[in-house]
């Protein structure tokens, strides 16, 4: 291996979050959400010195509208999980973090059997920042979970926003949870997320099994059409009930067949990670070009184009033309 | 206004363009879709011209797999709208033609009828270069068939790959040509497409009335499940024969139904050239950088991020160091 940032000396948090102390994980989750430059240069380095011992997991997003049960599911999943054995580790991706600076996704009060199981580890999104900056910190969460030897992580979102992409662009599977009644509290769900669900969920289907029933149908009809013939995985439809614990064994029955695949996830994978090298390098390239513009400028420029004075690419080349330095 | 391209003399193609002379239209196409250095900066100058005159058309996209009709489709609707009085133009965006050179799509032999009409105007994909530069392309035709008098821009391309989104991000409604037998048929379309669809029209409903009833039905229920409540605009499955003309004249009505909001079609117009002129700088910032970059390293770098041997964030890190200069 080349000199480089692994050749750091190994980091004191290394050891105990390989031996799968809980502390030293959640120690190094909260050094890899600071902010502060050391701190990040810090995170860094253990990360990379963990990273040979990550992946070996099956990562699951879950998302659906608020009401759909999604803690519920997920505790009865998680529990179902560790109690088989798993060590199941849930994280969040919560977009009103971003704004807010508080979080109550992941919350451990919502899941309070999960909490208390020896198996499992509860973390609540990262708050504050950019989206991209509490997706890029989820990340870093998973690798952590899983150099701890985590083998289940399941990744929570809200299904509003733009949290589903990232996501789904960091798990293996991606699940929608619906209700019952989906033809009309479907239409809740943003334009664009059931394209990402490898799984639809009718969940809460003991509350009402006639309509159950017939969003299985649907949900399966829009998949169908949703669905090139060659696709890798056909997106399905099932039910479940996260109260009764019907329907459960089936989704995670799904999950594996999944996983059954193991050239499918390594390609996901390696898929999902080269994206994500290319997007933080166009972003980083794009910092980089707007600290050396003239805002002002820019601003300007943009109103003319808006204004139908200038075309995109007369106002694109005049400010390429008078950057700084 | 201040000093800028627009202070160049009038170009000689502006003002038999605006007279609407096609010829002066074909020539300032053909000028625009030139690749050397002259002729963009000339192509710049008279867009820029033209621009405040260009803008009064209604701009609808439209995809299909090959085999739904779309040429004849066109071909009927436009005959239709030139034969009331509009002046129609048929653009093409074809991916096809970025790999090939060549392309067929928008090729006048398939609609015989409209190439001869006096109140259209046919253009096939330019071809060559990449896929955002046959797009950007066709959005400067856009702009020079509008500046020319066309008051119905009719933009095609096929149900593969990525250009429906750039035709979508250019357009004022994007409409999806289906088969009656959509359960089968539909599983062609790719991922994510359906979601752009404004309307979606079941084509050739007169080979097979009852199959044509279930696909409008299969695909209503779909686009219900994929609109929230409160977009502003619900999109809708109709069915149509380009053969016999049945639909048309409905398809037409909820083109004119789309637009009668003329804030709806302001506000979508304003954010697609907002992110198109975002796009363009950003394209500009990352060839900038890449210009400057050790492609070598990078490649390297690349390579050691997948093989998990350094994070992302190092990988970018280490790159954003390494710059040349």
């Amino acid at each position: 291996m080349p000199a480089g940032p692994a050749a750091d000396p190994p980091h004191p948090l290394a050891a105990p979050l390989l031996a799968g102390e809980r502390r030293a994980l959640a120690k190094a989750i909260t050094l890899a959400e600071s902010t502060r430059p050391d701190h990040e240069r810090e995170a860094q380095t253990l990360l990379s010195q963990v990273l040979p011992h990550a992946g070996r997991s099956v990562r699951v997003g879950l998302t659906g509208v608020p009401g759909v049960g999604k803690s519920t599911f997920i505790e009865a999943l998680g529990v179902r999980l560790a109690d088989a054995g798993h060590r199941v580790a849930v994280l969040a991706v919560d977009p009103s973090s971003v704004r807010t600076g508080g979080s109550i996704m992941g919350d451990k009060t919502r899941m309070p059997a999960l909490t208390v199981h020896e198996g499992a580890f509860i973390r609540p999104s990262p708050s504050g920042g950019t989206l991209g900056g509490v997706a890029r910190r989820t990340r870093e969460a998973i690798t952590l979970c899983e150099a701890a030897g985590f083998d289940v992580l399941l990744v929570e979102t809200v299904g509003v926003g733009q949290s589903e992409t990232q996501v789904a662009a960091m798990t293996d599977l991606f699940v929608l949870l619906t209700l019952p009644n989906a033809g009309d509290e479907l239409q809740g769900i943003k334009r664009g997320i059931m394209e990402l669900a490898d799984l639809c969920v009718v969940n809460k289907a003991d509350t009402n099994p006639a309509a159950a029933n017939r969003a299985q149908r649907e949900l399966s009809a829009a998949l169908r059409l949703l669905t090139p013939h060659d696709a890798p995985w056909r997106p399905r439809a099932l039910q479940a009930s996260a109260l009764t614990g019907a329907g459960l064994d089936e989704v995670w029955a799904a999950v594996e067949e999944y996983r059954s695949d193991p050239g499918r996830v390594e390609r996901r994978r390696r898929e999902q990670t080269g994206a994500w090298f290319e997007e933080l390098l166009r972003e980083a390239a794009w910092r980089k070009f707007r600290a050396g513009v003239d805002a002002e400028r820019l601003r300007a420029l943009r109103a003319e184009v808006l204004a139908a004075r200038l075309t995109p690419v007369q106002g694109v080349r005049e400010l390429m033309g008078d950057r700084k330095g």
